[in-house]
This record gives C-alpha cells, structure tokens and sequence, in this order.
C-alpha cells in the first residue's frame, strides 16, 4: 500500500480549497495526508481551520519593507521541516521566489482561476468578463519562477454566463477548483502523475475530470 | 413565423462544416438556409457538396500576385448578390479585408479552433499542444479586421490527451465545431443572439451548448 502523500498547504485567505482537499482525503478520494498549513497572514480562515482539525500550523507574515529575499528562505526552511511529498498553494497571495523553490524540498503546485494560458496574473475572472468569453474555468500547475506560468497538470471549465460579475463568475470557477485539484493531488499520491520531467498523466485518462460540467449556480 | 436566416458559406476545403450546418438545418435545428456557397478553391470539395445539393455556388480565385484590394470588393459584390442575412466563414483560407466587410452586406462568423484568447492564428491545435494545456476548444466569433479578435459568441471544450498528435486533438476539435457552429446560426436565426451592438444571448441560458463533453473520438 502507497503511504499517503505528505502535504504542506500554503494559505492566506478563506481556505475553501484546504477544506475541499480535506474534504476529499475523508472521503478516500484524494490519497494524501495534510500534515501542515502554513500561512502568511496569522490569524486568517484557512489556518484557524486548520488548527480546528488539528492540523499543524505555522504563520510567517511579510511586513511591510521587509527583505523579501530572507522572508522565502525562512519559509522554504518551515515548509521544509515538514517533509512534504508535495506542497500546495491554496490561495496563498505572496509569489514565492526561486530560492523558495529550491530549498522548501519538494514540488510545488497551484490552481489558476483561469484557461491559462489565457489571464495571467490578478484578477483573472474580471479579465475574463471583459475579454467576453463564454467558457472559463481553472488549471492546476506547477509553481515555476514565472507567475502562473508553470506546466499545466489539469483544466476544467465552466460556462460564462451573459449576465454574470466578477465575483459571480469567481464562484463558478472555484466550484470546479474544489473538484480538480484534490483530484490532481490524488493523482500525484497515486503516481500516475510524476513531476519529474515533463509532467504527464499514466493509467487512462479521465476525460471528465479535464472537462467538468457543474450545475450553474 | 421568422423566415430562415439567408446564410452565405465561403468554404476553401473539405466543407465539414458545411455539411454540419445543412445538416442541423435538415433535422430543424437550426433556422436558416444556405443560399450560396462561394469559394475561392474552384472545385474544393466543399463546393462540389454544394453544387450536388443544388445550392447556388461561385467562385473567386486570388491569383499569385493578384490585387488584394480588388479580390476583396469582387469578393463582396459576389456575396452581397445573394442578399445574406449572415455569412459565414468555413474553413474559408482567406483572410478578408475591411472593405470586404462594410460591403459583403451582413455580418460575418468564422469557427476557430482554439478557446480564444489563446491561440489566435495558424496551426492552433499544434499550439495547445505545445503549450500543454489539458484543454482545448473552438471559438464562433465575429469577423472584424483583427484575425481571430473579433467578439466572441460562443465556446466549447474538450480534452487534450497526453498522447494527442495535433492532427488528432484538430479532430476532436471539430466533432464540437460541428456542433457549436450550427448553434450559433440558430441563435442569430431565431434573433436570440444580436449582432448589432454587444453581442449578447438572450432568452435563457443554453449552459450544455457552451460547453460540450463530446465522447472522445
């Protein structure tokens, strides 16, 4: 049997994405263990959470004028203390630095609230509006030094509906985040996606789980 | 009751498109009718369809160092005689100017196989390829003077396989192609999608028609 894989999640915000990938590991779906959350806003939804469930945490704020440099070694060096199979940024708002990558011991994935290659950057569902497309969605990547630019490991989409705001088509979307990325860790624990190389799905392809449908809201 | 929508089809090769759209209009699911298809490949397999059909045909050739300027206002004089309500680009190979435009005498659609904004331009399959990505699509959108930038009326995806050749994931592209393109048509037929202004769905939400899970070919 495959020892669950080791995840150290990153957060700053609500941390819907934390609870949907715990959500999904009680529920066998997703064959991992959160063995850390660690933030850099002290005090925030996600790491409250996660103390709740008594998950480890551990908190390194950025302030204002700091020296950014020192601040993602000491992060690698907490995330690193973990010993992560796999790290994973859920709604962590700082960018980590090449140096982070390096030293925080293990890869490092993050979900996109777009089609990327399309919208980059911040706020990638109000690009969307504007740019008037009818399908958007999320793609779960590898973490490079460029933002949101890492390789693709898997997309979904969701309708963009005529009437629809920003905040209106964001929650759309993180219906099908809370779906597809327990579902790409799970297949990182199960090895069918290795991350080594040119990252590749084994074992038949789900074809659903690429393209998910979800009831509008 | 709404007369059909008068369609133009200007078609270069296969005409697979074509052949979806008179299909969709056969088994009344798309109110419109073709009434002429014009070509600039005299004797393409799409204007041989249309001739067995009993569909009017033209042709216009773009000769090796030809006049562009002058192709284009035959070109649109040739389309506006059959007085179209739409016209409708299928795998036409050319691009069409902006005097073509203000005197084809109706709006102008083209399908392209990309979930636009990514991927404009030639070869798009090979670029979602090369890019990654785990999902791809086609585009129905306006014809302006920018290639592949005009708005946006629809979209729908499907997976890229890990295994896919560009040719392959260019096939399954278009199994949704031939789906979304006819729709499209019967949206702007029935007035439930304006061209004049922003165009905008009206009269309730088709969420399955922007976003078709087709079996995988």
């Amino acid at each position: 049997m495959t020892a669950p894989l080791r995840l150290v999640v990153m957060a700053s915000g609500r941390g819907s994405n934390l609870r949907s990938i715990l959500n999904a590991i009680g529920n066998n779906d997703c064959l991992a263990e959160i063995v850390a959350v660690i933030t850099d806003k002290p005090g925030c939804p996600a790491v409250e959470f996660a103390a709740e469930k008594g998950i480890a945490t551990d908190a390194l704020p950025l302030s204002r004028g700091a020296d950014r440099g020192a601040w993602n070694i000491e992060l690698a060096q907490k995330v690193q203390r973990f010993s992560p199979g796999l790290i994973v940024l859920a709604g962590f708002m700082k960018i980590v630095s090449r140096d982070f990558l390096r030293q925080c011991g293990a890869p490092v994935i993050n979900v996109h609230p777009s089609l990327l290659p399309a919208f980059r950057g911040k706020d990638a569902p109000a690009q969307a509006i504007k740019a008037r497309v009818t399908l958007a969605g999320c793609t779960v990547h590898l973490v490079n030094e460029e933002v949101d630019a890492g390789a693709i490991l898997a997309q979904a989409a969701v309708p963009v509906l005529p009437t629809d705001s920003a905040a209106e088509l964001h929650q759309r979307i993180q219906v099908v985040e809370h779906q597809l990325f327990p579902q790409v860790i799970d297949w990182i624990g199960r090895g069918r996606l290795s991350l080594t190389g040119e990252p590749r799905l084994t074992g038949g392809v789900d074809a659903d789980a690429h393209l998910i449908s979800p009831r509008l809201l």
